[in-house]
């Protein structure tokens, strides 16, 4: 009916265009959403903190050049394994009776089922209580303080629990001089600490490693002057079809390669490497503990720029996502934690699992992990999807980050550098929430992995620190970045 | 003039139609190109040999079904490596003063300069002579004998000589029982003797080879109760950015991963075994003897199957490439090598490059190689081309294969299985030549590899191997099996 007499432009919320598309009109779809949460008041804080022109209104060019030198701290990072930390209280004289935990700060009483569990391994392992119901009562408490791995300097995976005794992997960012530390990986099957179990096995498993992998692999790297430089490896790996988050196949192998080299005519007894060797072998995931720590190590020193909007820490808990932001200070930004889709084990499905955790996505942070996905299609069989989505996720990612990191090319997209720097303003823009690569936890304590999948961070996070950054910008003293001097 | 009075349907030489178009005739373009060398006479026995019609003047299902029992063997193949012959003469004590070579049978009077340069320090390495000079006369006298390696069970890379004192891979196919073998690939930048080099420090790297890493790795292999299983090894190596010819990355990683673990609790010296490892650690190539050994275990499997026109070998010797058929016998088809088109190292050009040599060309007649080159995207920086130049090689040589092996899969392609089986009629059907990517030796003797790339199997061979084809069926007997029982 419409035909030849109305040309509309659809814009925004589909479906209202229903009737001009039925009735013949010229019909034009616009892809448009409004920006964040859709509200006005984050709509004109954006524009006010995205514009270019420079003046007391317009904030855009400051925070601009403020995230340009936060990601060229990132991109000039020079990550080295440096040490095995043999407890982590050697690194962390302060930890006392403290917990370390993955994700923004929390509770017992909030705690989800798998951080719980692991709460209670790490008690159990520390010898405080000498039950698993006496090793809760403990942690429910107050005795044992709680505190997040990232105000440590520190990261650990899912739960992400370190305890003082715990071996710690130690990274040196050679260009800023800051150190980083990570768990070692437990070996063996579903049930590990990291995933909320606590059996004797587990907890067998966690002393080898502090009693015999720790001291070996600190031989190993004590014994090279230099360290091992990761960020070679990770280039590397990012050629074999690694993302260096859920996929480690090809780092751990190139780091078995050098424990190997480094072990095979030196001291130590010949069982003992064999045997630790033989734990890498078994495990492709062994090097994430050193590419989280490197990532760590690397977006620690991209922290602490005045006016910066780049995100330096994305960490998740199981119950909350939280956000770091440069030039935000210690603060945590956080929303509610997803449920990872994607691929489960037999036996299991989205019902058993847990909502998103871990510090892993330090990787995407740093412009890994998903990010870097094109440069490893193998992937898919673990999280789920199709290799085109892997190829997806890199090119949307670039959408909203600063820059590429020229250090990490992905071969499938032509060699173009990865996605780096992730600008709060953008994701908000955009609409586009920074996508995560993750395994999948057991809601409950005490049963370890059941799959793996796609998470996305809740655009919450990104919304509440844009009201930070333009409380920043008004309270920007008299000299305004944004007067040229 | 012609428009809506004249459709043109243009087929075959472009160009022809170029007046119909100008005119603005419908004009509709066949991409077609007549079968093979264009002549009549194969085109008509291509059709008799094609057809699926099952009476005598129609060959087609018989040969038909003969490919389909030969790719069975070669996706049905178990290659294992077994053992270490710690000299060739062991495994093939008819040797006597036989040199063995790459591709299609060749004397010295034609060997190009880097096959003459390797014989040269073949007869050096073998003591047969104490100067340059006087190997090359006894190399010329015909004192020494030359034959393929292909007619010995074995496979070298490059100029591919063996002599009798030199170590080999022993490779078993578990499935068909028969054995390969391939030299060890030898350590240290570019002068190598599979490259034509023949300096003392390639004669004593050879010398290490044999004295030190033939027997440590023998040590390993033989401590292994089945050996080293070497298909889910490629598998897994395809799925981190190999194609198991000139990207062995990963397959070397894993190898060294499961020597370092044989090897770590042995009893054998650390100090040999730890630069053992360092060889491996430094070549990333290292597993390409092994890479060849499997699939020449695999294809020799699939040879001998009457009627099939399957290629089970394809191999240069720097002059001619020659291809063997699984239902011809031992006879080789040749055609004349091309330069490979590719990357030069610095100083070097194509004026300096060598005709296609070696018979590393196993891995594609095997499906591997170029044919898995989607596997391989970061493989472009070495032969030259795009990442999409790897996909679309894959996808092309579908077209010329009879199957695809689902033991090795292509993430990049959506985990399509490689394909498989070059079928002689195909190649000249389809005017699609075998891509094959190589090294490239400098057409000199002495001076070792210039650069990479990507070069074809001449079409002669195959027009050539029609023809023996078409012989074969005119004197198949009277129960020809074309003919129902």
């Amino acid at each position: 009916m419409f035909n030849d007499v109305l040309s509309v432009i659809s814009v925004g919320v589909a479906g209202l265009d229903e009737g001009a598309a039925s009735g013949g009109a010229a019909l034009t779809r616009l892809d448009w959403q409004p920006a964040g949460d859709a509200t006005p008041e984050l709509a004109w804080q954006l524009a006010r903190l995205s514009g270019d022109r420079d003046d007391k209104e317009c904030f855009g060019s400051v925070i601009d050049r403020a995230n340009l030198e936060a990601v060229d701290r990132v991109i000039g990072a020079e990550p080295v394994w440096t040490d095995v930390a043999l407890h982590a209280r050697d690194v962390l004289p302060d930890l006392g009776r403290t917990l370390l935990h993955a994700g923004p700060p929390i509770g017992w009483e909030r705690m989800c089922g798998p951080m719980r569990g692991a709460v209670i391994g790490a008690i159990l392992y520390e010898g405080w209580a000498s039950s698993p119901d006496r090793a809760e009562a403990l942690a429910r408490s107050g005795e044992v303080k709680f505190a997040p791995c990232h105000e440590h300097g520190a990261v650990g995976p899912m739960s992400g629990i370190i305890s003082p005794s715990m071996p710690l992997v130690v990274v040196r960012n050679r260009t800023a001089g800051n150190f980083a530390y990570a768990p070692f990986m437990e070996s063996g099957g579903p049930e590990t600490l990291r995933f909320g179990a606590y059996s004797q096995k587990v907890l067998d498993g966690l002393r080898w490693i502090e009693q015999t992998v720790a001291p070996t692999l600190r031989a190993a790297v004590r014994g090279a002057p230099d360290g091992l430089s990761l960020k070679p490896i990770i280039a590397q790996a990012l050629h074999m079809g690694d993302d260096v988050h859920n996929r480690n196949t090809a780092a751990s192998l190139i780091l078995l390669r050098w424990v190997a080299c480094e072990l095979a005519a030196g001291g130590l007894g010949r069982e003992t490497v064999a045997r630790v060797l033989e734990l890498i072998r078994n495990d492709d995931m062994f090097f994430l503990s050193l590419s989280m720590a490197a990532c760590k190590s690397t977006m620690d020193a991209a922290h602490g720029v005045p006016n910066s909007s780049v995100v330096t820490a994305m960490a998740r808990n199981g119950v909350e996502v939280g956000i770091r932001v440069s030039g935000l200070g210690e603060r945590w930004f956080t929303g509610p934690a997803d449920i990872p889709k994607g691929l489960y084990l037999p036996g299991f499905s989205e019902a058993d699992a847990n909502p998103d955790i871990g510090d892993s996505a330090i990787t995407e942070t740093a412009g890994l992990g998903a990010f870097a996905m094109a440069a490893a299609p193998a992937m898919v069989q673990f999280v789920g999807g199709k290799p085109s989505d892997a190829l997806r996720y890199s090119t949307e990612m670039k959408q909203i980050s600063v820059a590429r990191n020229p250090g990490f090319t992905l071969p499938a997209l032509d060699f173009v550098a990865a996605p780096v720097g992730i600008d709060v303003r953008r994701v908000l823009d955009d609409g586009s929430r920074p996508v995560i690569n993750t395994a999948t936890a057991h809601r409950e304590p005490g049963r370890g992995i059941i799959g793996a999948g796609i998470v996305r961070a809740p655009l919450a996070c990104f919304t509440t620190a844009l009201y930070a950054l333009a409380d920043a910008a008004d309270k920007a003293p008299a000299s305004h970045p944004g007067e040229r001097a």
